[in-house]
């Protein structure tokens, strides 16, 4: 009956045992085993146990409906992405974090529209294919795109400032597979620092940065569906993005173009940025 | 620079190598290896990844000023105890789990005096001796004592039908190194269910029923402080306390005593139980 440090994990696994869900059974177990030897590894004193306690606290707290502090600490200690890299496909665009601003539907929006609302940017194009492994390109293929201004905040950081929406759009890929939208260069930006997420990289001498990129979220009929980025090249932080997202492939040269008859195609004035990211679907598994 | 499955746990470790206290470093450390392993143990879909971050949002979401369901959940999965066990001194009475209920201060009562200001149950006096190892009563030693009312409620659960300090207080031992107060007897009683902790209870066939019990903590001069129970013994639940906190050393004979003169002695009025619970202190560390 005596629980000690060395029947503590057996006792724990064996209160799940009836549970009818043999998943969260597994699931329990593993937990219990990593956790009890995590405690059994660093030996925390009482004090250190309250801290946790108090920190795991601070970031619920913080939690609200237009702030995820546990999507945040995911993301910093490196669990997001690799729960992200072990789903995604072995084989076409790699996929990286959905990330904590994915939280209100991207309007439908059609090709060549824009997403940034405030026009105040200098304009960007951002144009490719989405195919399939073997190349075949995909009509009709769903994009969800999210972005920061260009001084790196999302829609929902600057309510009264960014109109909803702006940063976002829904389209879908013409008969050729193509697309292309206007934009602004998102900027790099700091996750949020002002919660217990930001005091853990604060002393830990972490900083906050995310290299710039815009999200996807791409998908067609007999497909997986990614989630990914396109990092802007050149970007600082690509070599230490707080959140562990960057993948050598999906970094994209963001070129400025000085050809007028390239920006009259696109509607918009030279000089001009031009970015291009193909995404190439592996086909859907089980199907 | 690429992120994979295999270079995860480097790439996080490697991110904390500037924290300036080593501690700090070495539990982030410890904490990165564990935490990847078991994901990587587990492999979670983005819905169960989702399902995890939900389900710690609730459980911060349910923590206020009388409610603490991170020590819940610390409790359900062994971890306070394993802790707790873990900073235990190796000589003298057994540690066991603080548990969430001893958030206000006891008030200070005299030997003898009742805990119960209820005065609606049967009565029960509890006693016995502090000692160091060597069976050295020790005088002066502070008791801080808390346990739940007859219907197994805590006076902070029950704003309004307990007063404040019901159940609690805060005993010094007279010259002999003796204790005694007057209470009744608490019952066996559930950890709060209507959170996100009952929930997982109730989703693994766990029942969240404690043993009954009388929380202590005995501290003396130079002796280490014990946080510990006295549980009631042929109390149910001793087998399955739903916090594992149960060593079968803390068990205490909860016995009827049909003395009139004991009865006297106490200035209860026979029957009464009586409980005798003594206490070893082991020396203080490094003093
Ligand atoms: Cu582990
Ligand atoms: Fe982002
Ligand atoms: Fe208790």
């Amino acid at each position: 009956m005596d629980f000690t440090v060395e029947t503590a994990t057996a006792a724990v696994i064996e209160s799940f045992q009836g549970a009818p869900d043999p998943r969260l059974r597994e699931v329990l177990e593993s937990l219990s085993r990593h956790l009890h030897d995590f405690v059994r590894d660093i030996e925390p004193t009482m004090a250190e146990w309250e801290a946790a306690i108090g920190f795991l606290t601070a970031v619920g707290r913080q939690c609200d409906d237009t702030r995820q502090e546990f999507v945040l600490l995911s993301d910093v200690l490196g669990v997001s992405m690799l729960v992200e890299t072990l789903n995604g496909a072995e084989q076409g665009t790699e996929s990286t974090v959905l990330g904590p601003f994915h939280m209100t539907a991207s309007p439908r929006r059609e090709l060549g529209d824009t997403i940034d609302l405030l026009g105040t940017g200098r304009p960007c194009v951002v144009s490719g294919r989405v195919t399939s492994v073997d190349g075949t390109p995909l009509a009709g293929a769903e994009l969800d795109v999210w972005q920061c201004s260009e001084d790196g905040f999302y829609d929902v950081q600057q309510p009264g400032v960014q109109p909803p929406g702006n940063g976002r759009g829904l389209f879908h890929t013409g008969p050729d597979g193509t697309y292309w939208f206007r934009t602004v260069i998102p900027s790099h930006y700091p996750i949020p620092t002002d919660g217990p997420v930001g005091d853990l990289l604060t002393a830990t001498g972490r900083h906050p940065y995310r290299p710039a990129h815009i999200h996807f979220i791409a998908g067609a009929d007999g497909h997986r569906r990614v989630t990914t980025h396109a990092f802007v090249g050149g970007s600082p932080y690509l070599e230490s993005d707080a959140v562990f997202a960057v993948k050598r492939g999906l970094i994209v040269d963001f070129t400025e173009s000085h050809d007028p008859a390239a920006a009259a195609g696109f509607g918009v004035d030279a000089p001009f940025t031009h970015a291009t990211f193909d995404i190439v679907l592996a086909p859907a598994t089980g199907a």
